[in-house]
């Protein structure tokens, strides 16, 4: 058998912080996940112009980074047509993400999580993913 | 708590109406659909002639643009291969729409709802649910 | 081949009105949807405080009594535990309604379409059901 | 145009804690989910120890409580077999719950949204989630 580190709930209360903080700076309000390295969801906000849309992309985001064990946006040139993963963007009934905005958690070499944002563009969700982790593992 | 305002039934009749009148104008038989801003059916009509597949197409488009709070043919040119969105139109179990058709209700700046539209071409789609919000606003 | 009647729009804004009377006349707001015999979406109506989640269960009970030629409360007790048809309540995704309040319409014999009426108890949604049925068919 | 009243991401947030504070109490970690009044996600905590089945679970008893504007427990008796709502546990994909942990959050007389806790009983989810709403009222 093997032990393995995962989130906890005040993990993912800090990476969700941490997002939002960013968000509310670049003033673009989010939905954001959190999931554990099996991609089950931790925890999730949707802030005050959240796209309701975004809820379900969020979540699947970082469902993706968590339990792909990498970013979405790393799904990026291997998806497009004639790349070798063509057709991934919907696999699991479209839970699979390719866009940009799920980020995998790492800590110490091993992915332990991820985040997920979605209600901005791909760029902006991808920054605001990036300080909840860089705001969580200054904490460490 | 926060107060919104949201398409009743009257208002989606009125935008069914106005959508219809124009789909009889270009000579095209559609499916049309009014959701409220959180993206829940409120109306729904198959004129004689629509297709069978865009009803779920239409209700879909007009989910995307109400929850999503974007007209559904700004996506398009985002979700092609190669661009920052693209895998986007799988997303939701494919409920998110980027092909034309679904546009956001907006009245004094923010959402009230959305109107879906399929049948026809992206761009005739498009059209008719254009004239839906124009024929709206204008008894407003 | 063979020629079929079927409902058209006109005629399911008509089973839509006398539906909707009699929901206003009982008090009771409700999701009422119309299909054609091959138990797809004509038309749908959300009253204001009908329940967003009755939109769904109104559209499937019109499309099981339309497309399974039978009313939904009729499957009420041979679905029931130890029944020959236990378990046909979560057939096709649950979309399968053995709930009152869908009913077949039928036309010289035949079925035509139907209709699905949801957010009161399955005796109001039948009766609402029933109500939007006879006065259409006063009107043939 | 109708107006509405719903909670916003600062009301979830006053739920939860008091949802939790509940769950600590009478040692049950939960899962805890906040919807508004069109049932749509505003936030989700799985507490160490929640079960992974009881994400989906309680963010549907929310969405029930809060879309269908009634207690999941109140399907209880009705949805039985032999009695008249038999079958609607499987309706919306299964979506709709009947369990008891899921409840409408009431201001004024109108639903603004919903909680649903899973991970204990019946009776303690609803336990924890009438503690949540209890605590929210109060702060009002």
């Amino acid at each position: 058998m093997i032990t393995i580190k995962r989130l906890d709930l005040d993990d993912a209360r800090v990476l969700l912080a941490h997002a939002r903080a960013r968000a509310d700076e670049i003033g673009v309000p989010m939905c954001i996940a959190i999931t554990d390295e099996g991609g089950n969801l931790i925890a999730f906000e949707r802030m005050e112009g959240g796209k309701v849309t975004s809820s379900t992309i969020a979540i699947d985001k970082s469902f993706t980074a968590s339990a792909a064990k990498k970013a979405t946006h790393d799904y990026g040139s291997a998806s497009q047509p004639g790349a070798p993963a063509y057709g991934i963007a919907s696999a699991i009934g479209g839970r699979l993400m390719v866009v940009g905005g799920g980020l995998p958690v790492i800590v110490d070499g091993a992915v332990v999580g991820g985040i997920g944002v979605s209600s901005g563009t791909p760029a902006q969700d991808q920054d605001v993913a990036q300080a909840g982790i860089d705001g969580f593992l200054a904490t460490l």
